[in-house]
């Protein structure tokens, strides 16, 4: 652990995140969240420490622990643990029952905010009872799996502060998962493989936000596009756009490469596999690492033998070989850094402001899994056009 | 008026028209229409003409005006006129009595159903007194106009029947506003003025489905493209597809062309009138022709002075000159054909199976306006997506 | 003939011709063709009389034909008749006598320089001798027919003078053909058709500069594009943009537009055309009629059938249609206005100045046909350049 | 140094080459350089050693030696040193004095023909006496460097023997430098800062081949992108591109990326560093270092502070930063893993090609630096076609 590589992390990051700059220029100033004891648990890398001391800059007091032990960079959460007002409990392939621990020491903290990332913590609050938490007064929750989590809480009337699904803002969904996406996904697999992209043939699965940046892309880079989408509608503007719609298995049969960013289990299943292209490069862009149906994969095929780092090779009948990418992961977070800088910052932002606005309405907000509201998502939208127009 | 003509013109369309192809194809056999009698006001030429044929084939009798004196096809209307089971009252040029008198033919007809476009039948049956159609089941409206006079009667409680907004269809405004308006305005620009698009700067008006639309058609031409939008998400989404984000005044000082999409009054109004570069292209392509404001344009200019058809000069101060294409009006309508065929195919087709699903569903449906159901939405993109597959 | 109307043109055309403006503006300070009595022969439409004046305000007498009396418009014919220095002699549909006698006429007057486009005025020159032509000192000859009739003279010891390749400069086969044909072409194919674009295939034969545009112009309409072409380097380049490289009968089989630029006679023979899509588009954007076989394609075919204006059907065996835009002919001459006037301003800068040359150099240049040096492509690209930055 | 390692990389660079596969093919029938004794020096990775086994499968003695010892991997040079037929003398980081040993050490074993990079050899040799080489019949050399050095040597009457010279052949130009060129970089840049491109200002310095493949890839990953470029009629074709020509200062002035690809040293002076853009990323992406100014970035700012692998920020007065990637040096192959090895594929099948001919020719080619033969480069790019069609 090397604290001052964390800190030179870290100043990258803010350095290129100019919404987080602007709030915590304004936090510092009104100290909105002053006196408040926030629970974080979230990617502990660059990025993220920078949503984390913007937060302190609010006047929060932080206790942070990783999402996921695996993602937990050592450098940022050394630097980050010996800030003021900051104290952290991670480290990078702690067991998991370490990281259970540190999620009840979070907890044992009188918290008043959750910001997080999977829903682990606000899961263990209500195990734990919510009494143990008296002054809770809301949620932050980043993406699609915690939000539903907190959905199932408050299904079974759990839930008893309000949250917010920061996952819905349309700055989320219209920017980081068509542009985010799309750059870091093709930076990944470029980086994977070394392979050309120009001129090869392409299959997006599944033709969502995330498909169509991944599309958008591949189309800039040079490749013929091929588009994979259930939805009819859906399918028709990926043809107006020039793409090719095509069944998955005779775009199996086409593709180069094959990018599958629909978020169902099992998507790329047998017969799609079967059909796979000699030399076919398989990466996943959905948020699980269960699109393709890798039980399929591993009885039809010999394998997998790694030929480079994170790219494994199958050998299919008929001398053909399949390569998949970080065994079906998001291959922009095993390869390479994830989301561009920039991205990350106007999400973080809506984290932020969430924080925010969670403090000044507390009165107002009923219990329950609540949007971000309209605001928030002009604020930050308002905020990039700010620094574009800056420029 | 030369009904041959106006039957090869009906040929073109039909032969490119693969939805209503089929639709009539299923309407020969099972006649869903049968014993309908429909009323029609939209605009008469070829691709309308194809419309109707269809909902023949689906059994129905029909009775015909235009919608608009001005978009009348005299040779269109002749070659339908001659056909069994449809009857047309219309004339290129009529003056607005003769048009109210054809409305009221139409109303005498005993209509079980009414198709129309811009709602001047339906408000018009509403001064008769609903009780003058007994018959009537229901309505299709085309338009935004006709559906918000819909919605206003629906209001003071004297829409007596359902009616089907088939404008707000998804197969409409995501197929129809982008890659239609797109081509077909660009086409109209490019034919009016004979200029070159390529390395020239292009403000884009509104960014909505049309303008978006317009954006990426001028892009593909070569343009450097400029928007200016009021909303800040839309706005990030235009800057993230590398198009320049700009106020309106910032966006005339620099663009060659614009192009205005807006749907509101005078959203180019004097300040913004007074910044235009010298030699600019003004058009529209929002449905009304209001979006300059052409009393601060005369006002502040002398001229007009017509320089080639349907393209005049306003003289502004400092020896700038400005050129506004067809008035104001919808450019892709006042110079060429409008729509591509193909486009006009989808949104038929949805208004043709509206038709049918009121016939139907009759029982069920309750009075007022309501969205086209999911299902024809989706039957319409599948119904694309088989033609684009036997190809 | 309505002189006022021909002015008009002229007007809209010399307003978008800034590099014609500002060669006007040196011209009639330095007056670099006093005395100077010049031929001219050229499409007389408007543009071209931007061309004309620019020649006379640098001091010239001059006397103007039609080079083909199918493109003269007399409109603009009779305006330029009357200006002060300006004798024409051409009507549009005139007999091929009247022609003849025309170029005999402008070779009575003691020509010192000749500028035309086909060739006709140097070949009649040669017919009646040389010597009858002695004050000449140079020709200027835009198109590639005509180099090479020159050519054809040169070899055979006829040509007396020097000629400049006007067509062979950079800035008119980079810019001209890529982006002026570009446009305009895929400008007229929308136009006669009134198709959508967007979601079809294109097929491209042949992807020289004509072809790189075509296809630059078809995906930014949304299309997919393939290319067929022999040369095996360009067809990689073609692969490498995201086109797909076929051979001719597979690009037949698939295409719903068919656009030729290859300049050869009959390459979509009779086996391609056998196995053309039904409901196909052909067009051409080469110089001449002759890229589709037409001969086989009455043989396999009953028509043609005119279906709408400039557009003829043919009735294939097996219940399909192919529709035949402007008989073959190019495309965006016959339909629309041909390049956009911004284009032209580029290649008849390069005409301006290529005659200014000769005179100011008559005294080095040997007799033959010379490329255009290098510093008039220079000097023309500079313009466009300092245009762009005065905006 | 791991073989195993080595012989992987080689295994993965080996299936993604289809030319050198089929060539190989061929080779290992044919033999075309049965009994010749090839000196290679080369960067030492797993593509080039595709290239080297190539050589070694049609009958060739090959001794190898890296071209630069920053460049060799040991695990790829130990693979192919146990290799039958295959002798090689690299070390990563040797020193120079080592480096020139292991080339005198080539040149002693009575060479016929040389396959090399950057012309140390071909120097040597000349030092040595052409005499000591005296069964030598032909030289390939791969780089615009090693070109320039023998074209030196043929002026003075030093070369003895034909050389080709392969970075002038259409596929390795056209294709390499824009396609491969245009992913590697952008490739490099993405994953060394983790920067957004989309919705970024992106300065081209030169719009030579590879300019215009890093402009179209930026402009595919959703920038806005700024061309400089000296040659006026290159400047126009990147304005017609839809790219904003300006000049260097303008420029830097506005540019969130600036990639140099000039060929020339300094062109990013004092002035244009002056200029920067705080926040700018500064990358190379031609053959040498040295096109900005560093002496000049060092006199006016403080740093270097590397801020990230390989990415230095320079403090400018008025509180700005810039940031250099790779010192300047081609950052494509300081980050990641250089050109995609389809497009490597092509040069070295190039390089293959080009070693048979000279053998088959060698008693018609004069001495001297030869262009790479037509036919060659016809040759290569119809093994990609082939390649492409037999998918």
């Amino acid at each position: 652990m090397d604290a001052a590589e964390g800190l030179k992390k870290i100043a990258w990051a803010e350095a290129h995140m100019p919404l987080l700059a602007r709030i915590r220029d304004r936090f510092a100033v009104g100290r909105p969240l002053g006196g408040h004891r926030v629970g974080v648990a979230l990617h502990l890398e660059a990025k993220t420490a920078a949503l984390i001391r913007t937060l302190r800059e609010g006047g929060a007091e932080l206790f942070v622990v990783g999402s996921n032990p695996l993602s937990t960079q050592d450098d940022v959460a050394g630097a980050l643990d010996g800030m003021e007002g900051i104290q952290v409990r991670a480290r990078r392939g702690e067991s998991l029952e370490a990281h259970h621990a540190n999620v009840d020491w979070l907890l044992d903290n009188s918290l008043t905010l959750i910001v997080e990332d999977g829903g682990d913590v606000s899961v263990r609050l209500v195990e734990r009872g919510s009494h143990t938490a008296p002054e809770l007064i809301g949620i932050c929750e980043e993406t699609t799996t915690g939000v539903e989590r907190l959905q199932e809480l408050e299904a079974d009337g759990l839930l008893r502060v309000p949250a917010f699904a920061v996952n819905q803002a349309r700055m989320k969904h219209l920017i980081d998962n068509r542009y985010g996406t799309g750059q870091s996904t093709w930076g990944a697999i470029m980086g994977a493989t070394n392979l050309l992209v120009a001129g090869k043939n392409v299959l997006i699965v599944g033709y969502g936000w995330c498909g169509r940046g991944l599309a958008l892309r591949a189309a800039g880079l040079g490749a013929r596009v091929f588009v994979c989408e259930s939805d009819p509608v859906k399918a028709v503007e990926a043809a107006m756009e020039g793409y090719r719609v095509v069944t998955l298995v005779e775009g199996m049969r086409l593709a180069d490469f094959v990018v599958t960013a629909t978020g169902r289990p099992g998507v790329v299943g047998e017969e799609a596999l079967a059909a796979a292209k000699d030399g076919a490069v398989l990466a996943n862009a959905g948020h699980f690492g269960y699109e393709y149906d890798n039980a399929a994969l591993a009885a039809m095929a010999s394998g997998p033998t790694e030929v480079r780092a994170g790219v494994e090779a199958y050998a299919l009948p008929g001398e053909r070989s399949v390569y998949l990418l970080a065994r079906g992961e998001l291959v922009n977070l095993a390869w390479g850094d994830g989301h561009p800088v920039e991205i990350m910052d106007i999400s973080f932002a809506l984290q932020a402001m969430a924080a925010e606005y969670l403090v000044v309405h507390q009165q107002e907000l009923p219990m329950g899994v609540h949007p971000v509201p309209d605001a928030l998502d002009d604020a930050a939208a308002r905020l990039v056009l700010e620094h574009l127009r800056s420029e």
